[in-house]
Formats: structure tokens, sequence, C-alpha cells
């Protein structure tokens, strides 16, 4: 039988400022990513968060980010290998311990927007993020682009890792994904994205956006949580897998 | 045979802003107090400050206070006593993470700053800081004003507390330090201070400014570690109790 | 012929957090309030909002608060005064910048959240608002709570002021606000927030929550932006005014 | 006879961190650059910055830098133009008010740290900050490395510029600074530091690293104000200019 990993990034409200409807996307995922209030969420935020997952019984990631609220996290830093550790260390320390005061307990890590885009093509950068993470405890389980360095880098120091595949994004015939800026690189159509999700998850494939049909290994499926139909769009997808007899469940 | 606690708040810098001397000043106290990022420190800096307190074998504690950087958690801020709960289990739960990761072990926690003072006489601040403490780790020392709040609040949920007290600070009549804003309320004669010190731990009790004599708690004594002589006075302050057959070690 | 100033807050997004439907409102109301960076708002929020209010013709005012996004400015910080006027002198002048650079003009300052709240009841912090404000410019005119010290201290160094009254807020027999943790603070009707309105305007009275009427100055009216129904609001004040033959123009 | 402006950056501390000799220094300079709250300063440390430059009479530069107090703007982080031109305009109008509310008068702009040095090889970079300061006031002068994009963006949309050099860095046979982390990228030794700089204005040509005799436009030399044995070198480099009758004033 087949299964896969419904991921989906939460908890990025800060303060005042609401975003995702993260309580009612928890029914439709298996695992979420916590922000850790570097590039969105805040000390309160997280730790709402956190009890509501706990009490819908989705597995736990935590989400680090770059120290940027105003760009959200999506803006390239050059910071050294060394400050990235640190980051990546506060920030998974921080959420672990207030997922352990409420019962519950940290299943992951994944890096967020330019931390993820940066690691995802430059070494060390991706080994300083895993090492983090292994500092902390060895068995979290890396949430990273398939094929990527991420994955690279936490599988060579012994981390168990889960290739990540999108669900709205295009793909190139290497199999890397199609820049945002490119006019398709968003599939807008939630039958198609299902449709994509399917063919990944039941072939470890994806048709390329030039037709041709790319390998990739397909672990675990980020859903986007912050756009209008975000939910609409969970519920279609957490559907069409069931009614495949593909189970929804986290990496484990 | 007499034994006591000396502490000092560390990890005060900020990126390319210096503060402080810890690595010389570990040499000479038995626990040092992290600030966790929120009014000073950062996740390089705390890393740091903990990898030097680990290999000088000092006792590490958390040291969260308002998130405050340009006064430096100084200012009382109005906070709800729920948000206060989340920013300190947010602020332990990071630096605590950090100890582990370089094979440490966080030992206590003291508020700091504008946190500590309003908590000091506000029962729902103490309690739930006290509360965000126990949730971590129930087995962490907390440590607190002597004869304050924060000392009966985190006693009532059952957590092991550390009566502190001040070697440079003057006190009234009724155990209170004098306010800051007092002429007489900060002792400047080195010798001064560590007769103050030494008549605290031998004698708990202490001259108070109208010179009475005042009976108080003195299980660790606060070493400011920011001052021109900052160094100067821990020598001093260590070598006397030393002198005096007082053994030097951190709360257990 | 009666006419009234209708003013409301805006550029409160952050980044990527969306609030307010400022572009929208500016069609009903006669001045905006630009949050300035510290509570809400970015430098291209802010340089946003003020370009659209230029476009629509809406007094521009700037809208300085505490240095605290996650609290949004609603948490009362203990500075000294002097910390008071640096940060509205800072705050100000960026706004004020940002609009010459558009070809505008910085026409009023209106204290935020926590800082309007304290300034109203404490003469040292409305003094050195007040003060920053005619520093930077004397023919801004300064907004503040009718009746409160943000208006006696403003008028006593010569600057001409604006005394508010709100909409959706109601009034103790004093003439003060009730407080927002009283049950019966809010007005939620529509209708009834709109006849307060238009008593308060026409009569320069307003019926107290006890039913006592009670006189009051009222120059300009707060309408709040970011409610569920903020801009339907706007357009029933708006459209009532103008049935009764009151102008809705900005304070000149 | 010769003329040339000393220039240093200042106001780069933040609450209780210190940074800097600033008013020492300001005997020696005849221009500075005034950090304004993104990278380092605040709002207090700006107004008393500035304060003392008005009493002290140097001519007072805004010294944007990149919203990042960790890295003190020394990170690349990858903006828009349009974020460029936002943070600039926000951060110039600010500290631009802040001068005149004193009776002062903003005199020039300088980028600092990584946007000074992104810009100086990015044209839209450089062309989004000579825009924002020519939108605040185009008689400021721009200050940029000499020979860079910043001087040839800036002079396109007609503002007066002024071509930077340094004391402490050596030159390469192309007229560029050798990068820092090359070993021979900072001069250390005062005297030598103090003949280049006369070589420089006397010149207007600079030895490089390869003994090349290379042509520079030199109107400004930056001073570094943050070192150990900054107000000595500063004290000599003044020393020097005045004993070969170079007259040391801001540019005009």
């Amino acid at each position: 039988m087949f299964s896969i990993d419904l991921n989906c990034d939460m908890g990025e409200s800060l303060g005042a400022w609401r975003m995702g409807n993260d309580a009612a996307l928890m029914d439709y995922v298996s695992s979420i990513n916590v922000a850790c209030g570097f590039h969105a969420g805040d000390a309160s935020v997280i730790r709402k968060t956190v009890e509501t997952a706990i009490e819908k019984d989705v597995a736990i990631g935590a989400h680090p980010g770059f120290p940027d609220l105003q760009g959200f996290g999506r803006r390239e830093i050059k910071m050294s290998a060394e400050e990235v550790f640190d980051i990546v260390l506060y920030q998974v320390s921080a959420v672990k311990g207030i997922c352990q005061a409420f019962g519950g307990k940290l299943h992951h890590v994944k890096p967020h927007g330019a931390l993820y885009n940066q690691a995802a093509k430059d070494a060390s950068f991706a080994a300083a993020i895993a090492k983090a993470v292994k500092s902390i405890d060895d068995n979290l389980i890396f949430y990273g682009l398939s094929n990527s360095l991420l994955i690279s880098e936490a599988e060579k120091i012994g981390l168990q890792t889960a290739s990540e595949v999108f669900a709205d994004r295009t793909y190139q015939a290497d199999g890397s994904l199609t820049p945002r800026n490119e006019q398709n690189a968003l599939i807008k159509d939630l039958e198609k994205a299902a449709a994509q999700v399917l063919q990944m998850v039941l072939e470890q494939k994806v048709t390329a956006a030039n037709d041709e049909t790319v390998s990739l290994k397909a672990e675990t499926v980020c859903i986007h949580g912050d756009g209008e139909h975000a939910l609409e769009f969970a519920k279609i997808i957490n559907a069409k897998l069931k009614k495949c007899d593909i189970q929804i469940k986290s990496v484990s």
C-alpha cells in the first residue's frame, strides 16, 4: 500500500497580523512546519500552533528561516556557514522546547524560504543546517528539496531525510523547480496540481514543463497554506489521495 | 563549612557590539546567566558563551528578558501574564537546546532587568515565569530576588529556588533593595561591597541603609559583569570568600 | 455650515502581512494616520500608502508608536520622556520626508496606541511628543484625545490641535472613554455609532454610558480601519454626515 | 591650495552598547556619516550624534544601511531595487528631519557596508539609492567609492558627488580596493596610511599592491572610527595634511 506525507508551513502569523488558516488546514495534512520567530511567528503564535497541532495529532516540525520579518525570510542573506548553524540551532531548540513543554515531540526540521533555496544549491549551508539539526537530536527527520544538496548533505552525516516535492510548482527536465519568476512556474489549476501529486507519489516521476518525464523521490508533498484557495486545495489533494488508497501519514 | 554561589550575567554582546569580559570573569564565579536574544545576545553570542562556560565548568542559566534591544530589557513592558509565559518558554528553550547540543546542561533560570523587577512584586508575572520554567524541566533551579514574590511563587509550584542577594546594592530596612534612582543605591567601594557579601553569606543578615540589621536568605550573590571594575571586583570577592573558607560553588 | 474631519489609521501592513483596506477606505475619510515602522508599517508600506494618499488627496498624518511590532504598539513601555521625544522625532521625520519626496505634505501627527493612551494622562509624555512635533514643523496639527493632556500640552507650546472623538467607543460621565476591558466599551451597532457621531459633531456633546450628557470638543472623528466591517462603517458614517449637510474635510 | 574632506562613520552605538569615540573624533574630521537605525544607531543615539555634530560644526551625512543589526549591515541582502529605494528614502528622511529639528542641515548621504559594496558594482542598486537621495533634496552630496557605479549613477541623474578613497585599505592595479579577505587588504602602519592619503590627495594617484601607480579621484577620505587606534590615527592624518598645507574641509 502507498503512503505519503502532506506537509504545510504554519505558525506564520505575527502579533496582530494573521496569516493562514492553520487549525482548519491541520485536518488535511499529516505534518506541519512551524515558523520559529525569525522570519514569521512569535513566541505566542508558536505556542498556540504547537498546542493545536498536538490536539490534532499532526507531526510537528521546526521551520527556521533568516532573521528578516519584513522580507518574510524570502530574501537571501549572505551569512557565514557558522552563523547559519547558530540561527538554526537557536530556532529549532526554541520550538523543540515548546513542543516538549506541552507533552509533544519535535518530529522534523525543514528550512524556510531563502535559507531552503540557498542551501539546496550550497553544500556549506546545507551542511551547517544539517549539523545544527543533528546536534539537537539525531532522530529528527530532515525535510529538503528532492534531489538537492539539502538531502545529500543531511544523509552524509547520518540524518534520516524526507525528499520534498511540490504540488503547485512545475519542474524542469533536470528535476529542478521552474524558477518563480518564469511564467509557468506555478500550477494554478487544482486538478492539474492534484494529478501531478498522484504521479509523483505513485510513479516517483513528474512530467516536466517540456513534457519530458523525470524521476524524482517523493516522500513528502508541500501544500501551501497562505493562498486564497489553500484550504480547498488541501481538501482536494487529501481526497484524491485517499480515493487512490494512498495513506496520508507523516514520515517515520 | 559555608558555601555560596556567585552568579554573573553574561552573553550580553550583540553582533559587532561587545559587552562584558565573559571568559575572564568565568574564572571567578560559579554560575552564569546567559542573555537569550530578546534584550541582548544573539544566536552566535549565546552559542559561544555556552561553549566557553562548558569548557570552564560553570553552571549555565538562562536569563530571559523583555523583547527590547534598545532598552536592554530594562524598561517595563505591560504584557499579559500569558505573553510573559510565552516569551520565557521560548527563550529558555532556545538556550537549553544550545547547552545540550554542546554536551552541557541548563542548570537554572533567572529573569532579567525589568522582567525580574516587575515579577518580584507582581504575583501573576512571577507565577507565569515559574510555570514556564517548570514546563520545560522541573529540575531547573529558579533564581530570584531574596524575599520576593519570585521566590514564593516558584516554591508554590514546587520549583527549587535560589534566593539572590546583591553585592553592590544597598538594602532598606524592610529587606528590599534601595531603588536605583536614590543616591545611596549603589555600593561603589569594593571593600564595603565585599564586607556586605561576607555578612550576608555568614550571617544571612544585611545592615540596611538606616543601620538596622535585616534578616535575609542568601543563596546566590549577583556580581555585575558590565562595569569598568567588574573583573577586579569579582577577583576581590572571590578571594575574600575563599580566605574565610567559604566555598564558591553553584546551587545544587 | 458644519464640517468635520474623519480620520483613519493606515499603512499598518508589514511585509507579507496585510492589514486594512487602505485604498478603498481613503474614499470615505478626509485624513489618514500613517504607521511609521515602529509598531506597524515598513519603509515600502509607508511609501505606497503615501503615494495612494497623495493620489486620493486625503490629508496625511504621521502615526508614531512604541517600538513593538509583536504588541502592535498597544503595550505600555516605560520610557523616559527624552526617549519618547527621540522616537517621535525619528518616526515623524521619516514619514514627513517620504511625503515630500512624492510632492505631498505632512499635515498632522497623531500618536498611536499605548503611546497615545499613556500620554493622554501623563503630562511629561504628552509634552515630549508635542515638543518633538513642534521641533519638526510648527505648522503640523496635533491630533489627540479630546479633553486630555495631549491637547492641553500641545496647546501650551503653541501647536494647533484637533480634538479627537471616537465613533465606536462609549464614553463615561467624566468624558473619558470606557476602558476597553469593560463590556460596553465598544459600540458594535453601526446605526448607534453613526448617531453618536452626529450628536458629537452637531452638538459637541455625547450621551455617556450612564445616560448623562457630557460636553466634548469634536474636531476629528476616528474611524477604525482594521475591523471586518470597517469599510461598510466608513461608508455609512460618510453618507449620514453628508445627508445632514455636514462637510467632511480635514482640519485646517 | 589643496583641500580635502575627512569623513568618519558615527552614531554606531545602540542602546546600552557603545561603539566609537564620536565626540573626540569630530575634532579631527570635516564630515561625519550618521548611522540611521537599521544597521546601527537608534533614535536617541542619532539625536545625540546630530546635536554634537552641530555643536562641533562638522558636516552631517546620513549613512543608511541594510536592516540587519546583528550583521551590522555588513551582510548582503538580496532586495529589489524598489526596496532599496524605500529603505534609503526612509532612513535619510529620518536623519534629515532630526538635523533640521536642531537647527542643522543634512549635507550628504553615504551608503553603508554591504549596501555600499553591492551598489558599487550593481547599477540598479546604485541608481535606486541615488534616486532616493535626489527625491529628498537634490542639493545633497552623494558620497561613493571612487571610480564605481555609485558615482556614475548619481552623476547620471544630476547629483553632486564626492569620490571616496580609503586611508587604511590597499588598492589593486585596476583601482579597486583589495578585498578584505586578502592578506594585504588593510594598511595597519599609520605612517604608510598617512603617506597613501597624501599621495591620493596631492597627486590623485595611488600605488597599488603590485607597485603600479593608478589614477584615482580623491575628494573625501574615509577614516575608520571603530578601531582601537582610531582616534590616534585621525590625529596623525589630520596633522600630516595640515603640515602639507592641505585644508581639511567638507565638500561643498
